[in-house]
């Protein structure tokens, strides 16, 4: 049946049926809160287990010996993402509340989840309208989208040579092997090691102010509930109001975890692995560094000179600390794609938003968790349009583009020039999408939040700059059809563009 | 003295001086208006003309005998304009009329005008307020920044190899050589045969419509002022209310002149001697066409099923002719850069405006007198991103690319990919910049006029999107040093980036 194909379809399919009956373990996670907290919604996740992991074996059964090589990766990247979203969705419709218990809703916030988008169609999100369990799966969704996320980025990117990826490999811990399955083991299990620890980090240092008296709101639940969306940039919570919700202490300490999530994480096996140092060799941590810094300083001094004022923050406009905790906060969480807000950042001026439109596609460093371009192709980008206006006046001249004391490989910056060239038209191709389907209906959404849906699901931010994809709004406006496009977008968007787009070329399936 | 330089700076100048010196000619038209018209301001200009004149010819006796070579070409093409936009910035100080009296703002609207942009900062646009000779002046700016803007694209810019240019050289009327005068001069002539063509078929057709009774306001001055600001995608015009002031049937009358302005003069050239086929021959003018068209149908479709209503135009929803009136006209005025509105366009929806944002980006023909990324651009991008998604299924393939049946040269690729890349850094830059600028004064200005401002400056495209930038609104109320970087983004957008940016490079001066 498959004779004509250079695409072993078998062996791509029972990999993904693997990867999605191993899936199904992670429902315990909501199965215990079920049980802990009365048993509420425990059968939805029982029956999504069953569901989830009698599908993953069948597909499973196509291969039983499969040997998927380097074409099979981009479909089993692909099928396994848009799986692990499809069968997310189902507690959210078996649990039957709310807005996100109609199917094409439910799909988009679990899209939205192992994305790590962050972006929620959800009209009441509050423990008064959905269960403890149900809550906890959607923050869940996003720490298991980010650990996914890493290793795609590390393992398997870096294989494909997609997007420039293959700058990355060099940097992989352990040598890169053709088979891609023993290499993604090993590196994997250095990557996720650090991941675990920075989230179990996190949610003991979150609980411990409460149990200090520091954070009242901070139950365990609220603790492991951020502690999965810090680290993967996802930027869910369980909390309508986001982390305004928290005291300032509280804010404070999601500071250093924001920027943690938007760093290389084969950098920080390094650092816990004993060498500190690696961290500054390296050009894109500075880059990033260097670019929160400055952002945050600059957001700093706008909201400090402003008359910014809401009724939950209180005059923010001449006081230094809330200038302060608010701008470093946001730049933070917009720049690396983590989408938290600990104000509405709606009321800021236009001139603030533009620093946070500005962080919005600057994203983080490859090899993290964050989305949008990455700091490592905007470096390249900049290094070699240097040398574009040396080679302008010396057309003759082979100029070599050196980073962390190597030179750059042409292919790679090819492939990066393309990378960031698509996804720029690709965000205008979604503001035209989104413009014309909202026209049809008659509806008046603002050019700011079309620009926003479209920039903020391709570049896996969440919230954007206008009133109803704001971080106090939601998704649940839109039409169905550009509902559709969005989860189109997070997806390719989370995948870094290429691994989905290469499935719908002829040259992919032939040849 | 320039000894150790390896630019041939005495000589450059000494072109520069020539180019300025010629320009004095130019100040012979608003003193002919003065002279028609009771002798106002005539002092201004005839005072302008002996400044530029005598500085022109003084920079000329730098060498008597200038050779200047490709690396001098992009010095003169840098000076040339900055020159002409200070010496033109002089009757506006010298009038002494209103806001652009002052001298930045006088500064801003010069180069507004040599650039083609056709951004204000002018609060008065009206004879009561200004005489007809320096409103004649403003219009005349563009239709000369025009004129260098033709010749410069298609002569010189692909003798540099700037940005992708080489890939018009094939297209040139007659031989490239390695001196630029003979060459320039040749093409010059050819090109500027069709621009003039165009222009006085556009002025005796606008004033016919006057004559036979269609357009009562259309007198002979307003023919002549929109004529010169038509075919340069300029945009200026004497009315405060741009084309809405005129009767539909003249509004009808631009659309064919602004849709010719947005395509390659060297098409043009082919078409007057007798090769009309030569347009549809060529790949970048079907999409530009493919592009105008499609989303003149979309905005149309969108203005129709919409409730949009202003006192001046009545209600548009609902209504055929008005709907497919300002859908035309505003999606080919705003697809080439020109700027001009036959209705408050910030009254649009935001859908709406979506696809005007989009139709922004979208930009000119190279070779035209439209701003932007510009169409070949964008088709050498579309299709090199498809071989890219070939290239990541077969990474040993090479893949050549094609257009216009000839294959495409892989250094242009870069360039291309470079520019893009490029311009759109330097958007975001400005954001940013802009952004802090207004923050530093406290001034709230919106996101969209902020983004507006960048993206409309470094296209030349004028007008923006917001309540500021907006068709009725003006940059007046920008901070000077606002004004000051907006100067510059219209100076090197109009330039295409490289040819000012290598000039602050230290390779361009030694080795
Ligand atoms: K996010
Ligand atoms: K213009």
């Amino acid at each position: 049946m498959y004779g004509y194909l250079r695409v072993d379809v078998r062996a791509g399919l029972s990999l993904v049926g693997t990867l999605t009956a191993a899936l199904s373990v992670a429902y315990v996670v909501p199965i215990v809160v079920a049980l802990t907290h009365g048993g509420e919604d425990l059968w939805v996740f029982v029956a999504t287990l069953v569901a989830t992991a009698a599908f993953g074996l069948s597909l499973r059964q196509l291969d039983p010996h499969p040997d998927p090589g380097a074409r099979e990766a981009f479909m089993v990247v692909a099928l396994t993402w848009l799986f692990a979203a499809v069968f997310g969705a189902l507690p959210y419709v078996l649990a039957g509340d709310g807005a996100i218990a109609q199917p094409v809703n439910a799909f988009f916030e679990s899209m939205s989840g192992f994305t790590t988008t962050g972006a929620t169609v959800m009209d009441n999100i509050s423990l008064d309208h959905h269960s403890h369990a149900v809550l906890m799966w959607r923050q869940l969704t996003q720490w298991l989208g980010g650990m996914g996320i890493i290793v795609l980025a590390v393992a398997i990117l870096s294989e494909m040579a997609v997007g420039g990826a293959q700058l990355m490999r060099a940097e992989t811990p352990g040598p890169g092997v053709s088979k891609l399955t023993p290499h993604i083991a090993r590196t994997a299990r250095a990557l996720w090691l650090a991941y675990v620890f920075f989230t179990v980090l996190f949610i003991v240092l979150l609980y411990a102010l409460q149990v200090l008296g520091f954070a009242e709101n901070m139950t365990l639940y609220n603790a492991i509930a951020h502690g999965f969306t810090t680290l993967p940039t996802g930027g869910f919570s369980p909390e309508a109001r986001s982390i305004e919700a928290f005291t300032p202490i509280v804010q404070w300490l999601f500071v250093p975890f924001l920027f943690i999530a938007g760093v290389n994480f084969v950098l920080w096996w390094y650092v816990l692995t004993g060498d500190p140092w690696s961290l500054l060799r390296d050009a894109e941590f500075r880059l990033y560094l260097g670019a929160v810094t400055v952002l945050s300083l600059v957001a700093t001094l706008v909201l400090f000179f402003s008359a910014l004022e809401t009724p939950e923050t209180g005059m923010v406009g001449g006081h230094i600390e809330r200038s302060l905790r608010y701008a470093v906060f946001q730049i933070t969480s917009i720049t690396n794609s983590t989408g938290y807000a600990n104000m509405d950042f709606d009321a800021w001026s236009g001139p603030a938003k533009g620093i946070l439109l500005f962080a919005m596609f600057v994203g983080g460093s490859t090899g993290s968790t964050g989305g949008g371009v990455k700091i490592l192709r905007w470096l390249v980008i900049l290094k070699t349009l240097r040398r574009e206006l040396f080679t302008t006046v010396h057309p003759e001249a082979v100029r070599p583009v050196r980073m962390n004391g190597r030179v750059l490989n042409e292919e790679a910056v090819r492939g990066i020039y393309a990378f960031t060239l698509l996804y720029i038209v690709l965000f205008f191709v979604g503001v035209a999408l989104l413009a014309a389907d909202a026209a049809r209906l008659g509806l008046d959404v603002s050019l700011l939040d079309v620009l926003s849906a479209s920039i903020a699901t391709l570049g896996n931010i969440g919230p954007g700059l206008g009133e109803v994809t704001g971080p106090m709004g939601g998704y649940g406006s839109f039409p169905t059809t550009s509902k559709f496009l969005m989860i189109l977008y997070m997806w390719i968007g989370r995948l870094e563009i290429f691994p989905v787009l290469v499935l719908l070329t002829k040259a992919y399936w032939r040849s």
